[in-house]
C-alpha cells in the first residue's frame, strides 16, 4: 500500500528553452525509510508513458501495481529494507504533476497548448528541487530505463556531485533519425486528429482519441522484438478460421495493438505525449560539444553500471556501448552487461533472472 | 519513350475471396520484342506503389521516369535487347487497371468499399490471362522485388509450366506479426481519418490525405535501414541552428517524412492502399500446408534466383533464406546471393554494381 505525497514548489522555474513556469507541483512516491545521514537515497526516473507510481498497491486504487513492482521493493533487486526510494512522476506528465492537463493559475483553464515544451535537464533540475525538500544532498544512485536512463545520465551530467551511480537501462544518449522518425510520426497523427483543437481540446470536453491511439500502436512496435512478436502472435488469425477479406481484425496482432491503442487513449493526456516524445528527440549531451560524447560526459563524476538488452532494436546494445566507450574515455568507473532477451525494449520493464541479478548485484556493494 | 496499353477483360473473373469482378482492365507497358516462338518475354512485377510504368520515359508525361528504369532497358541487367519485358499494374491499383477508384459499370459509381479484397493468387491468375492475349505460353521469367517477388513466388506455384525462372528479390514467403503491425497501423490512420467516408470518399470530391500521408510516412521507415537514416539525416536540423521548442519541423527527417507523406497523398489512392497491404498480409503460400513451407513449394518447378540485401529489415535476410532452404528442399535449382547494402529494403530499387551483375549474368545464361 503506497499514498502518493506532494511537492509544492513556488518559486519561477527557469527552463531550458528560455521561458519559465510560475512554480509547479511533482506528484511523487517513496518506499523504505531515509537512514540517518541521508546517504541511502535511491531516485528511479520514469520511461514515457509511466508515472510515480512504481511499486506496491495504490492505495486509492488496489488494482494499481506499480510499473516496477518486480524490481522495486523488500528484498528484491532495488531493496527498499535497505535504501529509500524516490520516484516522482515528471514534470509535463499527466498523473498529477504539472503538465498541459493542469489549470494554469493565471488563467484559471488548462494549460494545453500553452504548456512549454520542456527537456530532460529541465526534469533533472525539478527533480533535485525535490531533493532538497526531502534534504538529501546526495543519490545513493539515480536509476532509470529507457527515457529513465537519459534522466540518470542526465543527473550525472547536470549534478556530479549530487549522485554516487548511475545506472542507465535500455537507453541511448541520443535518439537516431529512426527514432525520431518514429515520434514525428506519432506526433502526426494526434496533431492532425480533428479532435486535438491545436492542443486546447480540454475546454471542448474532447481529446485526439483517435491519433493518440495510433501513435501508441505505433511506439509498441518498437517496443517488442520482431522475434518476440513472432513468438507470441505470429500469423495467428483472432478467433476465426479464415480470412475475412476486409480491413477487420483477422489476426491477433492487430486485435492486440488496437486493444493496447484504445486502452492507452483512455489513461493517458495527448499534449504530454507530443512533450514526451519532443523530450526524447531533444535530449543530447553532445548538443554543445560538436557531437562528441566523450567531451560532453567530462564532467561525470559518479560510477556508473549500463545495461542493455540483445533484442531492443529502440536503443540497441551499440547505443549502450557507444556510452560505456565515451564513460571509459573519461576514466569514469563503468559496468557494462549485455543481457539476452527476447522482448525487445520492454525487456528493463519485466522479470529476468540476469538482469535482476546484476542490479541487486551492483546495489548490495554500495555503501549507505 | 512507352505508350501505355490496355487489356480489356470481358470475362467473369473469379477471385479467391469467392466473389468475382464482371470483366475488369489491365494497363500495362512493353519494352522490346517478343520473338518468334515467344520464349523471351519477362514479366516484371511491381510493389506496392508502383505502376506498369517500368522503365523510360512516359510518353504522356517527359518527367515521368519508370521506376526501374536502372534495371530494365536495351544492355541493362534485365535487356530489351534480348527479352521481351511486360509490366501490368496490379487489379486494385490506382494507375489505369481497374480498382477502388474506377467505375463500377453496374451503378455508374467509382466502387469505393464495394472493391473486392484481392490476393497474390488473383494478381498472378490477372496476369496469366495478360500473357494468353499476348500469346505468351510460357514466360522465360518472372521478376519482382518486395511484394513484386511475392508475384515471382507465386506465378511459380500457381502456373509451375508456364515460368521458366522465378526471380525473387528482397521478399518473403509471408509477412511477420512486425509486418502486419506495420500495415494494420498504416490502415488505422487512413479508416480513422474523418475524410474516408467509409471507403466512399470519391463522390465527396475529398479523400483522407493525412491519414494517407501518416499511412506513407511510416512504410517509409521501413524502406530505410538504420544506418542508412543515421547517415543521410542523423540528429540534423532543418534550416535551423536550434530547437524550436515546438512540435513543428525541427530536424531533417522530420522533414524529409512529411514531404514524402505529402508528396504520396496527392498520387496514391487510399482505397488502394488499403486494399494492397491486405495482399501482403494475406499472402501464405502455407496457408493449407500447416505452416509447412516446403510442402507448400512442392509444385515448383521454375528455376529460381533469390536476392536479399543485408540493411533489409522489412524481409531481412533470413526471410530469403527460409525460402531458399524450402526450394532446396524441393530439389529445386536455386541460386541465392545476399547483396551487402545500406540502404535497407529499398535497395532493391538502387543501382548497385554487385546486384545488377548477379540479375545481368543470371539472365545471361537463360536461352531464348
Amino acid at each position: 500500500m503506497v499514498k502518493e505525497k506532494v511537492a509544492d514548489f513556488k518559486t519561477t522555474f527557469k527552463l531550458k528553452n528560455g521561458k519559465h513556469l510560475e512554480g509547479f507541483k511533482l506528484v511523487y512516491e517513496t518506499y523504505g525509510n531515509l537512514n540517518k545521514d541521508n546517504s541511502n537515497a535511491i531516485l528511479v526516473c520514469h520511461a514515457l508513458n509511466a508515472s510515480h507510481h512504481v511499486s506496491g498497491i495504490n492505495a486509492q486504487n488496489s488494482k494499481d501495481i506499480g510499473w516496477w513492482n518486480n524490481m522495486v521493493g523488500p528484498k528484491k533487486p532495488i531493496d527498499t529494507e535497505k535504501f529509500f526510494v524516490i520516484c516522482a512522476n515528471n514534470l509535463g506528465s499527466c498523473f498529477g504533476s504539472t503538465g498541459p492537463s493542469s489549470i494554469d493559475s493565471r488563467t484559471g483553464k488548462n494549460f494545453g497548448s500553452k504548456f512549454p515544451v520542456l527537456t530532460v535537464e529541465d526534469w533533472v533540475n525539478s527533480q533535485a528541487l525535490l531533493a532538497d525538500k526531502l534534504h538529501i544532498k546526495k543519490f545513493a544512485a539515480v536509476v532509470g530505463g529507457s527515457l529513465g536512463g537519459m534522466q540518470a545520465l542526465q543527473w550525472a551530467i547536470s549534478f556530479p556531485d549530487r549522485i554516487r551511480h548511475s545506472i542507465i537501462i535500455a537507453s541511448t544518449a541520443r535518439l537516431t533519425a529512426q527514432n525520431i522518425a518514429f515520434n514525428e510520426i506519432a506526433r502526426r497523427a494526434i496533431i492532425t486528429d480533428p479532435l486535438f483543437h491545436g492542443g486546447d481540446y480540454y475546454s471542448k470536453d474532447t481529446y485526439p482519441k483517435v491519433g493518440l491511439s495510433i501513435a501508441r500502436m505505433l511506439a509498441h512496435i518498437t517496443y517488442l522484438s520482431q522475434d518476440g512478436m513472432t513468438e507470441k502472435f505470429g500469423r495467428n488469425l483472432q478467433s476465426k478460421e479464415n480470412y475475412s477479406f476486409s480491413y477487420d481484425i483477422d489476426f491477433q496482432i492487430e486485435s492486440y495493438l488496437r486493444y493496447q491503442g484504445e486502452k492507452f487513449s483512455h489513461t493517458f493526456d495527448a499534449n504530454s505525449y507530443l512533450l514526451i516524445t519532443r523530450v526524447l528527440d531533444y535530449f543530447d549531451p553532445t548538443e554543445h560539444f560538436d557531437g562528441n560524447l566523450t567531451k560532453a560526459l567530462k564532467c561525470v563524476k559518479a560510477k556508473c553500471l549500463v545495461i542493455s538488452f540483445t533484442s531492443d532494436w529502440r536503443f540497441p546494445p551499440s547505443h549502450s556501448q557507444e556510452l560505456v566507450k565515451a564513460l571509459l574515455e573519461n576514466e569514469v568507473d563503468v559496468s557494462y552487461t549485455e543481457i539476452k532477451s527476447a522482448n525487445g525494449h520492454d525487456s528493463f520493464l519485466l522479470e529476468d533472472p540476469e538482469y535482476h541479478q546484476t542490479i541487486r548485484s551492483y546495489l548490495q556493494r554500495i555503501k549507505t
